[in-house]
C-alpha cells in the first residue's frame, strides 16, 4: 500500500504519456509526510497501475460537445487510491492535493484540447483480510 | 460519478457489443429520475468503462457445461457501478433495475448461447477525498 | 461471488503463468469449507479475472534494485478478493490462508528472480444492490 490504480478511456492511449504519470504521482506520494514529518507511504511499498478501457461511453456520446465547437471525442481519467486505514484527516488532505496537482500539471494539455473529465478519489481500505509478500520491499527496509 | 465499470472474461470480446452495451447503459442512467423528478445523473459525469480480462478461471473450468451438452466455454460480465453518497433507497433500486434491464435485453442471446454469469453491484463510494477537474462537465452545465 | 481481481506490472506478463495462477486460485476457492463444514463458495459462482496494467510505476522506480545488484525491473501482483456480507471470521481467515498459499507456491520462483511485490487483500462487498443473471449458476444447482 498504497495503490494508485487509474482506469481511462481508450481513446488517450496516444495522446498521454501514461508511463510518466504514474512515475509523477508516485514520486509525489514519496514525498508526503505526515505531521511528525515522517514519510507516509513506505517508498518499497508504492504502485501505481494504469488501464486503458477497451470500450467506453462518457456523457452524451460527444453531442453537446460537436454543437459546442470543441468536438464529441470526450476522455477520461479516473485516479483511485487505496491507502491503509487510520491515517488523519490532514494526511487524507494532503495526498490528495499532491495528487490532484500532479495530475493537473500533466494532464493541462489535455484538458485544453478536448472535453476531458478526471476524477480523484482516495479510499481507505477496508480489507477483513491483509498479506503481503515481497522481495521488493527489504530494499528499502529502512524507509 | 457515477462510474460503471465492467470486467468480462475476454473470451466474449468477440461476441458482445461491448461498446454498445456502454452506451446503452450510460443512456440509461441518463433516464433516472428522482421522486421529484429530477435527472439523477448528470449528463457530464456519467462513465462506463470496460475492460476485457487477460486471464480468468470461472466455476469449475468447463466440466459441468460440457458434461451437460452446453459445452465448457463459459463467460463472465461483472457490471459495478459506484455512485455517490446520499441517493435515497428508492433511486438505487431504480437504477439497478434499470442498469439490469439493459444488461438483459443486451446479454440475452449470449446468456442463451453458452453457461454465462451476469453480476451487477452497485456500491456508494465512501471516499475520504474527492476531487474533479474537468473541460467536459461545462458543456451540460444546465444538467 | 466471490470475485477475485488480479491486478499486475505488465512486465511479468511473460514470465508468469497468470492463466495458471487464476484456475488454482479458483480451485483453492472451490475447497474452503466453514465450521458445518460446507462449502463457502458456491462453484457456479466463482469468478477470476487477472489484468497486466498497460504502464506502472513502482517503489523508486529501479533505483534501490540496481544498486543491490537484484536489477531495477521490479513487479507487482494485487489480488483483490471480494465476497459477500456475513461470513465468519474464521472463513475470512481461512480463505485468506489459502489464497495466500497458492500465490506463494505459485510466485515463489518469481519472487527468487526479481524484486516482487505480492498483496493480497479481501473485501466485503457492502453493495446497496445486487442482481445476478446467470445461465452458468444453474449448471452447479446442487452446490
Amino acid at each position: 500500500m498504497p495503490h494508485l490504480v487509474i482506469l481511462y478511456s481508450g481513446n488517450l492511449e496516444k495522446v498521454v504519456d501514461m508511463t510518466g504519470l504514474c512515475r509523477n504521482l508516485a514520486d509525489a506520494l514519496i514525498t508526503i509526510r505526515d505531521e511528525a514529518g515522517q514519510q507516509v507511504f513506505p517508498t518499497g511499498g508504492l504502485r501505481v497501475l494504469a488501464y486503458p478501457a477497451a470500450h467506453y461511453a462518457l456523457a452524451d456520446g460527444g453531442a453537446a460537445g460537436l454543437a459546442a465547437g470543441v468536438g464529441g471525442d470526450y476522455g477520461f481519467v479516473y485516479l483511485n487510491l487505496r491507502m491503509g486505514r487510520g491515517r488523519s484527516a490532514e494526511v487524507k488532505r494532503v495526498t490528495g492535493e499532491s495528487l490532484k496537482t500532479v495530475a493537473l500539471q500533466q494532464l493541462e494539455a489535455l484538458l485544453a484540447s478536448k472535453p476531458v473529465g478526471i476524477t480523484l478519489q482516495i479510499d481507505e481500505g477496508q480489507e477483513v483480510f491483509d498479506a503481503k509478500i515481497s522481495s521488493l520491499h527489504p530494499l528499502f527496509k529502512d524507509r
